[in-house]
């Protein structure tokens, strides 16, 4: 990480149109995914949008979790976490995972579970997903951006397309 | 930043099926934005689509830019980036921005600019935008990671629907 310690051309906060801000940020478009993670006995999800690739050599993935939330301190006590891609059926999925889920045996709410290299559970019923080990935290802001480097990865065949954010109607960013 | 001094689960490389790693980091679906940024009387433009939110308070934003390349060294050296969201009908001006475009006057190669708060040249013909203060580089892998607080922003009335990558057929990620 690399402070910025001046920025003689800074504007202030007074002169952010806030519609505009919310408007412009909302044109991201985003998919929808399931973050799991697994810490002793102690496994955590949350449906997250806010997931890009940040490199290739090594393949590194950033996804923002939000601060004083037990999958924020799930993953960074674990040290990994599983990005479980959902297709465009699963808005259902995405949905339940806004609250917490409690896993019992192999389920995890509407969808089973097993195992991963990382010891993250994966969701058998998603078309695709990735396992990584966690590399960074960036502490900025509401939400921290977990960096991990991808260590185990798995497609179905002729996997279903991801799901849109914008095909659901909700929005989570602005 | 946090480091992760040690992981005792930790699946080598030779692990990962690199096939399989490729098609479902490229279930992450992206926009596409012209990155702009000026240091004195540079100016640094490319299409970018490694793109996401990261905070709400304040509105952060990243955004991976490769290493070695005129854009990063602006970006780093300005303090500041633009993000310019290229709508549906400007695969064209993607195209174009994957190779260096020279300004002359107001003109950046079939667009036109105006300079922003921050300094970074703002595209006139695209739906909307951002510009960010640079307060943080995530310097891991290939690309880096920037990370911008939003400092002004701008979309137009009826503002056409975002470029995705997914419409254009290329790839970036995997």
């Amino acid at each position: 990480m690399w402070p910025v310690d001046s920025y003689p051309n800074s504007a202030t906060e007074e002169t952010l149109d806030e519609a505009a801000k919310k408007q412009a940020l909302r044109m991201i478009p985003y998919g929808l995914f399931v973050l799991t993670a697994k810490n002793g006995d102690d496994v955590a999800s949350a449906t997250v949008n806010w997931v890009t690739q940040t490199s290739f050599k090594p393949p590194l993935v950033a996804v923002g979790i939000k601060l004083d939330t037990h999958p924020y301190a799930t993953v960074r006590a674990a040290g990994h976490f599983a990005i479980n891609v959902l297709s465009a059926s699963q808005k259902d999925v995405a949905q339940e995972f806004f609250m917490t889920v409690h896993p019992e045996g192999n389920r995890l709410g509407s969808v089973t579970i097993r195992p991963g290299a990382t010891g993250a559970p994966i969701i058998n019923e998603v078309p695709a997903y990735w396992e990584c080990r966690l590399v960074d935290v960036v502490e900025q802001g509401d939400h921290h951006l977990f960096i991990g480097e991808v260590v185990e990865a798995g497609v179905h065949e002729n996997p279903a397309p991801p799901l849109l954010m914008r095909d659901t109607g909700w929005n989570y960013g602005g």
